[in-house]
């Protein structure tokens, strides 16, 4: 009887869940239809006071509009929850959002229809400026007015017939100053550092060399598609190689967050995580200023778009200074940030700790702005500092915090953006659908992003002892989807003909990627034979043991461009910056010793430091035992007693180890194993939440390699039975849902499709 | 050496962090400065497009904008925790965070001159309508121009003028949109339950009838202090009755987040706190709604100011269906969230479930707005509401989550509107001050909050056993400070002259309260000999013993008011809502078996549940322990098996138990302690975080009775000795701050005071 009483409650839970959604829907429809029907009706008393009236009204349908944006991401995370549940792999959250806000664009294009709205009028009288506020003399009243841009001549009809439609586009501005920033400051806070920085030469090489290869390569073709729609005849309007150029920027900012979600869940390949996650973030960014410094290539002369070399150079510097700006000024807040939690004792209240925080980042954007910076450039670069430095000066607690804070910001903008997109595709008024520039693009994206990856791997290949081997390119290659940041910058100016052919045309790829790409992860990932499962903890010692020597070669090959920093990091930065690392006592030559004494912090001499697994995440393979040596020998002696002599002791050692790493190498592993890490794993406190790598069982080859594997689900794709067991439970629900995709893409495009040839 | 190293370093560490700040004004200042300085100049190569520059031009100036209020928050925070490092509590961070806005206030408005800025136009030719957006035809383009409000007539040039200062002007509505919003809801959804519900009766009485009487009372002593001004001929524009009453009745909102931290760190007695705190969470719902409704007077006829007794019923309406619609949308809102997490199993995914209650509670807020209620009161009965179902169903993380989550936006959104308030009183450009008035306020305001604890106290104290004291009378009268809401009320709509005198006088309200009664309060405690150092949750106990059989007849007192719902929530909507509570199998009568077996939550049967001690929080002292018993019950028998007849028995006797106390009441406590709560304390298990009250200390008197007091902070005040410590420790400062601020408040408001007497 029990268990018949549990099946029903659980059938009846589900049921309750399905009328909960469609209560949800339903609310969600009778509140556009109701809020947008019931507002111009009632209040007829006070009919005097217009204006006020008037903003009332404006301000409820505002309410509304947001509000439909609210419920719409409510019916995300409710199905998205139930996706998670039961593990659906292929479709992402950002997907679902993209569809959810399709289904409300239909209804808000075709569903609705409001009265026309007599409140607009066109002013005729010659007015020869178009200032900024203008002030409007209404029989002895004075009404303030705000520019709010320039519309096309052949709109204005428009404008007055589609209020409604254009209520709910949110000023484009909005996606820059509000909704980007949490999420790139998110990416940067969370880099996983440790692989990150081993593969910080290839990600540099992925995002700006490869973004100006890809959007070089897509400009040249587009260029060549425009030319032949202009002798075909099918171009509308002006379409100059800048353009061209600008497409090529936009286009080339990946963002594959469905991806990396996935790779998240199926613990895929460390580093190619690291690599797809780096170039993602960093190529945002450049793609970012890039697209600017195009858009400010302005030759002088007549022809305002011919080829000149001072004016390419202009561009050229306005990228350079631009980005270098924003950097420069994205570290300078994360470090005086750092500054003011280490020297003031902020950690005891944490409420403020996360408040300044929080603060001092967003300030990052603003200041970045107002000195003519890109603040979403600034903002990821604070991120990745404050990950690096302020982090580890915060109390446990603003730990989690923040992380926490900017998770949510994160997850929340993100859905918002991409349902916006789907919203978009129905409420925006001038879409420019032409076929040819759309399979142009789609052939462009796909050729620039190949000329982004293969030749760069082939050329970062001759590098690397670690090779990025040729699986791992395709899944890069075919990792390479568009997101917000794409969108964001096509949606800002949409002003021209040109502007609106590619803002449509980007629509399209960040749906087609988004839902095809995103979607298709995990077949992808059978099929390339890419290991999944991976521990990212034991992905070191596991492969020693598999790869042998040639694994353990790896070491030096990232050390060239990172050992010299990360020493300089380690002994000087760490130590002015944050409560973790050596005191600078030790670490500085003894002239400097009371500069040292000044600077360094009382808990580096107190031994208070406590060890932080993020100081051991940043570091290399090798590296990082040391490290871990250092700041153990501290964390063990923090009874409290004296032990300068010791921590100066354990600073000289890691330099010395060092070192000495750089001249022997291989023999390091078993010194270190016999020297420090057996004893300490007893007196290491049990660490809070994250799971820590234990230190013994890298040590200890014969005790590792005889470990069985983890009972998570980590499935090797390589081994045959459970590549079959992945085709059984991926396979057919995901050709159904691709077939679904298709036919809603082509369903939903179709009277696009047809209105420009009927047009033309 | 060591001890002078340490010495060295700390007194190193606090130049330091002087230095900082000062590093931080400086860049503050220097941020206003060249922002506004540099931004006009450079950038001359593109000229050609104006509009685009104008929109960047803009956008930056409001960055820099932004900047500077979010610089001065840091300031606020940096300096606050000195103050709290110090224990210095005569000045609150609401109270700091107005002076560093009066003193920015002061820099923008008399350092810095900004050149005349040609942009605006005045259009002179003849428009018969304001409407909302207008289109302008400039040589062929057309622009757009949205509505920004009213300008008085003879502000005209003023706009031109102070264009800067207009521009650090926030649009009123930004504060109930984007600021109030979450300090409310954090309000509610921190309110402290067990002792608001104990104390219902009286805070309901206080919030609803005391803030209409201080309403009256306000507008009428206000009336007649006008009708004076109209005598003496200070009064330089209309003011109507109905402005009068709307001055009564946006000061009546009040707001002792002051004194509450205070409060909370000198644990003050907790029904006192409950009595204030809930007082001023409601009354600021009361105050909001009722001058709407003022407003909304709207009398038929010619002259639209005399009394109409059909007018004043419809405002009357107007107050109830307002205040009622909100009431349940907020509730329905705060129900459907509850029912959704009791449904779907969202608690597996933390970031889904801090996501979905953010955004539920938000569009409680759009909904409200959406329809017509007023958002804010929404916000605070759905705050209320989740914190008392959707909180059991939350996993432990996202309670934290979004405890954490709503204390920083609540944290930032009330610095900032309290710093802005201070930058509004040099920044304002309307402000009219007029000495009578704002005497006449203070005597107005003063009397109002008499008129409202007095009398209703001694109405209260007929029906009350426990009875409220006169020195808690005394304080509740000394802590009606005036924050937020009044503010927001206030700068709403200035756009008439009485309006105007309104907001000026309602500024300086603000600011003596907040710093002269917020700094006050810990002479005030002394002076009324209120008991500090109580342990919330050691009171009763305590009480129990000094006050013998007195105190133990105080649980019969709130019982009649809430007993009832009480039986219904804990028996019904608690198991119908939440995963806590009894089956409600247990509690339905047999009749209804099934439907109860359909509604139950799994969780429920399988005794999964946890023991909630926020369950416990809501209850009156005694019915708590009952209840206590009831989920005890459940929570030892957890080991897995089905034990619905265990937990039936549990409801039972726990109505049972209700029933029993309402009859003889006394008997009680040595009841339960004999029979079900000693066996229980092994069972119990270790609770996460929050101390919870431990079952026996309370069972047990002569165990009781010696307890030491804990050795926290707790000095009695009517004890002389602690009497002398609080002095020596408080007076000197607190009467140099006091002095200090009367000081900077007169020499502020010096100008002011002779602007009117010199114009009139």
């Amino acid at each position: 009887i029990l268990i018949v009483v549990r099946r029903f409650i659980v059938v009846y839970a589900w049921r309750a869940t399905r009328t909960l959604w469609l209560l949800v829907l339903v609310s969600l429809s009778v509140c556009i239809c109701v809020c947008r029907a019931s507002s111009p009706q009632e209040d007829s008393a006070m009919e005097n006071i217009v204006t006020e009236k008037k903003a009332e009204e404006s301000h409820r349908q505002d309410s509304a509009d947001l509000l439909i944006f609210i419920l719409l991401l409510t019916l995300t995370i409710l199905t998205i929850w139930l996706f998670k549940h039961r593990r659906f792999r292929f479709l992402h959250e950002t997907g679902l959002a993209m569809i959810y806000g399709l289904l409300v664009g239909v209804v808000l294009r075709y569903g609705i229809h409001v009265p026309r709205d007599i409140s607009n009028a066109t002013l005729g009288c010659p007015v020869n400026a178009s200032p900024a506020t203008l002030l409007i003399n209404v029989s002895g009243k004075f009404y303030e007015y705000t520019l709010k841009g320039e519309i096309n001549a052949n709109e204005v009809d428009n404008v007055q017939d589609n209020e409604m439609l254009r209520k709910v586009t949110f000023d484009p501005e909005v996606f820059f100053n509000i909704l980007l920033p949490p999420i790139i400051f998110h990416a940067g806070y969370s880099l996983k550092r440790r692989h990150f920085f081993r593969n910080m030469g290839s990600i540099l090489a992925y995002a700006f060399l490869g973004t100006v290869i890809s959007c070089f390569v897509i400009g040249l073709l587009m260029y060549g598609c425009v030319m032949l729609m202009k002798q075909v005849g099918q171009l509308g309007g002006d379409f100059f190689f800048t353009d061209c150029l600008f497409f090529g920027a936009i286009v080339s900012a990946t963002d594959p967050v469905t991806v990396l979600a996935i790779f998240n869940e199926l613990q895929v390949d460390v580093d190619l995580y690291a690599l797809l996650f780096g170039e993602s973030v960093l190529n945002d960014a450049v793609a970012l200023v890039l697209s600017s410094s195009i858009v400010a290539y302005q030759p002088q002369g007549d022809n305002s778009h011919t080829f000149e070399g001072t004016a390419m150079l202009k561009s050229f510097g306005i990228f350079l200074g631009v980005f270098s700006g924003s950097f420069a000024l994205g570290v300078a807040t994360g470090i005086v940030t750092a500054l003011i939690s280490f020297f003031t004792k902020l950690r005891d209240f944490q409420l403020l700790e996360t408040a300044l925080f929080f603060l001092m980042s967003w300030s990052t954007f603003l200041l970045a702005e107002a000195c003519g910076f890109t603040g979403v450039v600034a903002v990821l670069f604070c991120g990745i500092t404050q990950a690096h430095y302020t982090f580890n000066n915060l109390s446990p607690d603003s730990q989690d915090r923040t992380k926490q804070l900017f998770e949510l910001l994160n997850f929340l903008a993100e859905n918002f953006i991409f349902s916006y997109m789907g919203l978009t595709l129905f409420t925006f008024q001038n879409h420019v659908f032409n076929p040819m520039f759309i399979v142009g693009a789609f052939v462009a994206v796909f050729l620039g992003r190949a000329a982004n990856i293969y030749p760069l791997s082939f050329l970062l290949n001759l590098g690397r002892r670690n090779k990025i081997r040729s699986n791992f390119q395709h899944m890069m290659m075919f990792a390479g989807l568009r997101g917000a940041m794409t969108f964001a910058l096509s949606i800002r100016d949409t002003a021209t003909y040109a502007r609106q052919m590619m803002f449509s045309t980007t629509l399209l790829v960040v749906f087609f990627t988004v839902w095809i790409c995103g979607g298709g992860t995990t077949q992808m990932l059978s099929c390339q034979r890419i290991r999944v499962g991976v521990d990212s903890d034991q992905d070191n010692s596991v492969s020693v043991i598999t790869e042998g020597p040639e694994r353990r070669s790896t070491k030096q090959e990232s050390a060239w461009l990172f050992r010299i920093w990360y020493n300089f990091d380690h002994n000087y930065l760490k130590p002015i910056l944050t409560h973790s690392g050596p005191p600078l006592t030790a670490t500085l030559p003894p002239c400097c010793g009371p500069l040292a004494r000044f600077l360094t912090s009382p808990q580096a001499y107190e031994n208070e430091c406590q060890l932080k697994d993020d100081d051991s995440d940043l570091i290399l393979t090798d590296g990082d035992i040391n490290l871990t040596y250092g700041d153990i020998t501290v964390s063990t002696d923090a009874s409290g007693a004296h032990t300068s002599g010791g921590a100066a002791f354990a600073g000289a050692a890691t330099s010395d180890d060092l070192d000495r790493e750089l001249t022997y190498g291989d023999h390091e592993l078993v010194m270190r194993g016999t020297r420090l890490v057996l004893p300490m794993d007893d007196s290491e406190p049990p660490f809070t939440g994250r799971p820590r790598r234990t230190v013994p069982t890298r040590t200890d080859p014969s005790h590792r390699a005889n470990r069985p594997v983890p009972d998570t689900p980590s499935f090797t794709v390589s081994h045959p039975a459970s590549l079959l067991f992945l085709y059984r439970h991926v396979s057919l629900p995901l050709v159904a849902t691709h077939c679904l995709y298709l036919i809603l893409v082509l369903l939903l495009s179709t009277p696009f499709w047809h209105l420009p040839l009927i047009v033309i």
